[in-house]
């Protein structure tokens, strides 16, 4: 229930708030009965139904008949996102490559597409034409007619969301780039929303992925950078200017390698992507398929790949403890590069983390790869465009 | 307006609640107007006048004509917290030194002891008697008959807030101490609650200290043990388990000196009480005036203190810069010995953090020493133990 500050209900404001809620609960959790819906919102039936019948209206929800399932007596409708219906468009700005998606209500993606690029040389100005040229053809694939709700984008970079500027993205050659401006021009009329690459995917994974039902959770993204997206007491955890998580270039050993920003031994160093491909004597490769071929090699044994798979895991653990000891999280999501880590060298990460934890922070913590494969940031960026839809239905 | 689940009023849980909001505020912000009351809780002349006759009908506030003040016309009447009314007992058991104090509701310390102790040679039950003992001659020395309204104790290890159940003070040597139990049955009848030394400090400071109005702030802990306690977004940070902000042994150099924790090069290495002095030649002196004295004479120019000092300033910087990357505050406030090297080297200190913190983390953010000088931890405490009274006055 609603109250405006005076403490009297406003109707109009009490319905906008409950048509949120249900198309909320649709979008995260799928279709659910009206049953379901009454019971989780603590609602009325005829109240529920109502709102269902709106949403329906509005052309953003639709009732189906499930098919399959055993149960006794008439299967109860469910109401589940319409198909054909609103669509967020999610972008994916790496460091050698941007997808660019439509992903309807519900989280499904319905079209993408991806184009490579060379490291640092991906302009702003292209990247907005790319998204631009892309959405027509995306609308096209995904059989829909409408403008999309919004357009979510994930950038390797710090970024203030309030205005879509970004502060400085190392890896693109990026610094003050006003990109929400940007793309707001290219596309009018539609809402533009800009975010940071792991505070997306961490929203994302905890959304849908995961981390659902976790409320104290890091996501570790490595690409060409690292960076730490933090959601602490289940409320992403930003910090005054929304920059929190930059851990990248956190220094593990003083004495360690020259990083770009001018220090030695900073975490990316140690697990960044090119790190890890200089360490395998590939530097000269384009990032985008290198390091998946490094991964490759080292998942069939090759050497140096799984030597250097095997020596990273060593600072990962390190850089996962001081994560541990400072947010004391219950699940961690390794994404990207520190995901494949993860998956070849778990026990010796799992062990690192075990020595450098201070207490008992380590214990039953999960450390997991992404629920959304290589998708958590494409589609927590896709949730940043649904947010204004999500908020006021109408 | 406060609302049952199924969203009918209680009038007595409002009731609650009011007074509630009305005795916080009083707490918090010390004496104010009714006039101020009603502005601020949004609620009624009336309803105000009704709340504070019941609280001080409870004993809790009394309504004073506030000397001084030039203004114009009849001054108003403030309403504050009663004299001799209701107290808590703060306990802040640092590893040298333990202090108990009666605390008065909005703050003031009414009556305090301290004793010292040996390094390593304080055991739980010792604590329970001084601190048994201590609160007979506090109530005398505060001039109450009264029980106190609750124990809040501090202590430099992890936590478990709920249980009072201390995990592990290494500095203590304390292991697995079920000290809430332990201090309930020695003093029957009084709620005894236990936190962290840093998360204490933090609510302290936010609360009353430095960090007021700041919703983004961390208090770096140093004395025998570094630790860091975090308010994200006006909420405290905890964790899964309570144990956020362990960083005492998160590695800065892996070359570093040898910790007791079995590492090497860990945070409390560098800036811990017990590195600063070892590294000025004086690690046989008891601990808590040896610190004072090695800032002394730093403050007075010696080596080979003042060297000390200055060669403290990087790994602080680098702490800072770490936590600044992780948190992005807007308000760091550093106690114990971190606060007296911020003092002593505080332009030192921020260049490292300049040099230290990726992107803009670093700018404007404040770095200061506590508000409530030595006394933000064992305030802390003292807030822990008026927790429940705040929250039902009657």
């Amino acid at each position: 229930m609603v109250r405006s500050a005076a403490g009297a209900a406003r109707p109009d404001e009490i319905r906008r708030h409950n048509l949120s809620l249900v198309l909320t609960h649709i979008h995260r959790d799928g279709a659910l009965t009206r049953a379901e819906l009454t019971q989780r919102l603590g609602l009325s039936r005829s109240t529920v139904g109502a709102l269902v019948s709106d949403l329906t209206r509005l052309g953003l929800v639709e009732e189906l008949v499930p098919t399959g399932g055993a149960g006794v007596g008439r299967p109860s409708h469910v109401v589940g996102p319409r198909r054909g219906g609103p669509y967020a468009v999610g972008v994916d700005i790496e460091v050698a490559r941007v997808t660019v998606a439509a992903v309807g209500l519900g989280g499904d993606i319905l079209a993408r597409e991806e184009f490579d690029t060379e490291r640092g040389r991906l302009t702003p100005a292209a990247l907005v034409n790319h998204v631009s040229a892309a959405m027509r053809r995306l609308r096209q694939m995904a059989h829909t007619e409408d403008r999309p709700c919004g357009i979510g984008v994930s950038v390797p970079g710090t970024v203030d969301q309030r205005t879509g500027r970004i502060g400085v993205a190392p890896n693109l050659g990026w610094r003050e780039v006003a990109l929400g401006d940007l793309l707001a021009a290219s596309v009018p009329e539609v809402p533009v929303a800009v975010g940071n690459d792991a505070d997306l995917s961490v929203y994302a994974e905890h959304q849908r992925g995961s981390a659902r039902g976790c409320d104290d959770v890091v996501f570790l993204l490595g690409r060409i950078g690292v960076g730490a997206g933090i959601i602490a007491g289940g409320v992403p955890l930003r910090g005054r200017d929304g920059h929190a998580g930059e851990i990248g270039h956190n220094v593990l050993d003083p004495a360690g390698p020259p990083c770009h920003c001018g220090q030695r031994g900073c975490v990316e160093t140690f697990i960044g992507d090119a790190a890890l491909l200089a360490r395998a004597g590939r530097e000269d490769l384009p990032a985008e398929g290198a390091i998946a071929s490094l991964f490759a090699d080292a998942r069939a044994g090759l050497m140096p790949a799984a030597d250097v798979v095997q020596a990273a895991a060593e600072p990962l653990g390190r850089t996962l403890a001081n994560l541990l000891n400072t947010l004391n999280p219950s699940c961690v999501v390794l994404g990207g590069s520190v995901g494949e880590l993860l998956d070849l060298a778990g026990e010796e990460v799992r062990a690192h983390v075990d020595r450098y934890t201070f207490g008992t922070a380590h214990r039953e913590v999960d450390l997991v790869t992404p629920g959304l494969g290589h998708d958590s940031a494409l589609l927590g960026a896709a949730e940043l465009a649904f947010t204004s839809l999500l908020a006021d239905p109408r």
